[in-house]
């Protein structure tokens, strides 16, 4: 009875819906004509082949580029050559300093209950441990909750382990909330005087034996520890072993060396797109040069790099947009925001018509969101036609994001964001298995498609080359 | 006009393959009594709890056992205590000794002309690399062949690479055709005077940065050279610096390290399910326990282990067979089939009802082969029939095969094959991937099925419980 009476309510509902669908305003024949020439250089982006060759050049010539190193030097040089020989204007590094801390040793094993080895990588900014490692009883928490909660003689000279849940989603959300153990559990361990802490590694992926690692920071005041991740099947192996223990705790030794060091040499990368005007303010088109060190930093960031860029040639190639386009190749985004903090405190009090970033991989946008500001709303409809037939569903008005321009999206710069499908992300996130492989050629060129369509508004509109041939 | 002739032959082509499809023999009422039983026990092994919990057990409280370790002595009396106390007879350790090869510290980088690190892991009975290890400059072949064909003056000194491109297939018949870089080229390469070599990983995973291990050896009089595997991601990439250098080849610094004892302690586990006639040919039943070192070896082969010893159990709780039943985990499985050659040596020449082994993962049988010869066709066709309903397609009935009974097979005696889908398990096997996540449990649950099923054909007709009480 109540499936029959779901099913009529079903079919009713579906008229209803139909109806209450807001009716597209009427476009004027400037409109229509204008998205018809924005359709055209959008789609003739399909068949791009700049974004793959930036990505995988980047990524074979340089492979991992750790903020403030040797190979992120090298990865800037690079950029200033692919950048130059791709033809845009004021290429340019924008240099910074910053600390570095890097990878050293790194193993942990099991001594008892039941001797084995268990995969792990540090976290970023992670204690050294001292030599022959750290050896202690391993105490496990499902949450940081659960961990906040503990006495402080419980957690006292052992080895901290935080466990989570995380699951798939197509917006990547569950980073926010389940990234937690990776934030905040390190400072909570060592202000209760742990001897070191390992978390389940923030990713979503459950059958690979990857860690991944990431950035986290020891508040202020607080002695660092050693921190890091193990892999997801290590860490369901851990909890299991935990479990069958009982009261009696397993023992783990853990190694983690690494290095810091003060003041070593980062920088954005930039380079322009000349408009009409000199004088309009600038679209910012950004992703992130610097990698994680484990893979080679295809999916993040190299891609986007990618994406930005061979949106912006096209736009360079069909003429002269009537603004600026920006594009900026952050720095050591990844070890905490250097590249967009340097460029906000530079040039974040002028004037842009928009930011905007790729950071999230090379799979398809699926979703546009912008916050242009309520005089500009007829901008952000158009931005949303541009999209839609690319299968972009329309998103929010007054919400935008990214990551090095978050801070300046905080400021309250206006700028749009081209929501790419993160089911997939995290299985790859910080992990060893982010290379070249990972990268679907057909949905890098959505990727192209949907930033070249968004700049044929944000930038345009753009005067054809040959009728900007006179002038010169 | 091709296209509507195919339609037409199509189309008159099904009743004819109807038609001619060979009529399944009467069956009489004794052994439609006897399928009936059979199927009675098969599908209450549906929800098998045992496979699991062995797969689980071994590979938590014992973790990866490389063959002569003292890693599979603890897992040889892990074995013991659980196959006790499962309640099998004649429990026992049949030992004999072997050569241990085991892996120490490795690492490769590529030294120019793009300086960055490739996942790499030695291949078994690599030689080990001097301290600081081999630098050198790489010559890449496409296959074997093409290195077979290369003059010794343009091999000499370098670090070979050879790479292939094997496909997922079901039955993973791509394993002997793609497995000649791992398997002949170290020899090939020594021969010609190669400083090391690199192979692409014998794997069909894409996208992993997990290097495939797995055994090799040099042929008599050869001086072993240093052997490895790199991720199929980091072939790719050396293949294409290969291709960007030109003729200035790259150069990479490779350390494999690694140990090499002789007569170091292995062997087989044994129990048994006593058969009514205690002198009647036993039924083997077999799996390894011993296990590449990355992993856990789960996949390869506790559930191989879990499926066999589950399936004897069932047998065993519902009964007494007609035969003996005899399960074996052989050691040293991995590392040159030591196990199965030391049975073969001890028990090769007596009677055997059939002999049969799991080593091919976890995923779900697909097809039965069997080789009873041409007196025991009746027998051959009720174990078809008795896994037609778990979805298991009729296969040869004049082959079949297996891994430690492979010589056996070889010798002659009789036996089947359960097949198992492994569409997967190349994209695993030998790599740290290979741990309790990658585990199915339903179709783990129907692998225990189709062998529950196939032992009480072969071991069979079972008298019940209740009718060998009055015995006691």
């Amino acid at each position: 009875m109540r499936i029959l009476l779901a099913g009529l309510l079903a079919a009713s509902a579906l008229p209803v819906l139909a109806q209450t669908a807001p009716a597209p305003p009427p476009l004027s024949a400037a409109e229509q004509a204008a998205d018809r020439a924005i359709a055209t250089i959008r789609d003739r982006a399909l068949d791009d082949e700049v974004a793959w060759s930036i990505t995988e050049d980047l990524t074979t010539e340089v492979g991992q580029r750790l903020a403030g190193t040797e190979a992120e030097a090298r990865a800037r040089a690079w950029a200033i050559r692919r950048l130059t020989s791709l033809g845009f204007a004021n290429v340019r590094i924008d240099p910074f300093t910053m600390p570095v801390w890097e990878r050293g040793f790194e193993r942990a094993d099991l001594v008892g209950p039941y001797p084995q080895r268990l995969v792990v990588a540090a976290l970023g900014n992670s204690a050294s441990t001292p030599p022959g490692g750290v050896t202690g009883e391993v105490i496990a928490f499902a949450s940081v909750d659960a961990l906040r909660a503990a006495p402080a003689e419980q957690v006292r000279g052992k080895i901290v382990y935080i466990g989570h849940d995380m699951p798939r989603t197509q917006d990547g959300s569950g980073y926010g909330i389940y990234g937690a153990p990776r934030r905040q559990g390190p400072t909570i361990a060592a202000q209760k005087g742990a001897a070191a802490i390992l978390v389940r590694s923030i990713g979503t992926d459950r059958e690979h034996r990857n860690p991944h690692t990431g950035v986290m920071s020891f508040a202020e005041g607080v002695k660092p520890i050693p921190a890091g991740a193990l892999s997801n099947p290590d860490a369901d192996q851990l909890e299991r072993v935990v479990k069958r223990s009982g009261e009696r705790r397993p023992t783990l030794r853990l190694i983690l060396e690494s290095t810091l060091k003060t003041n070593q040499q980062s920088g954005n990368v930039i380079a322009e797109v000349p408009g009409r005007d000199p004088n309009a303010a600038p679209v910012l088109v950004s992703c992130h040069l610097d990698s994680w060190d484990l893979g080679t930093g295809a999916f993040d960031d190299a891609a986007g790099c990618g994406i930005v860029t061979a949106a912006a040639k096209r736009i360079m190639d069909a003429g002269t947009p009537a603004r600026p386009i920006r594009i900026v190749w952050f720095g050591a985004e990844e070890v905490g925001l250097f590249g967009g903090l340097d460029y906000r405190a530079k040039y974040g009090k002028l004037p842009h018509h928009a930011i905007m970033e790729s950071d999230f991989g090379a799979d398809r946008v699926w979703r546009v969101d912008s916050r242009l500001g309520e005089a500009r709303i007829g901008e952000a409809r158009q931005l949303q036609r541009a999209l839609l037939p690319l299968g972009v569903v329309p998103g929010s008005l007054t919400e935008t994001d990214g990551s090095d321009i978050g801070p300046m999206v905080a400021d309250g710069l206006p700028g749009a964001a081209l929501q790419q499908d993160g089911t997939r992300y995290f299985d790859i996130h910080h992990t060893p298995d982010d290379t070249l492989a990972v990268i679907d050629k057909a949905q890098l060129r959505q990727n192209v498609a949907a930033w070249t369509g968004a700049l044929a508004v944000l930038a345009g509109p753009i005067t054809p080359r040959s009728a900007t041939r006179p002038r010169r």
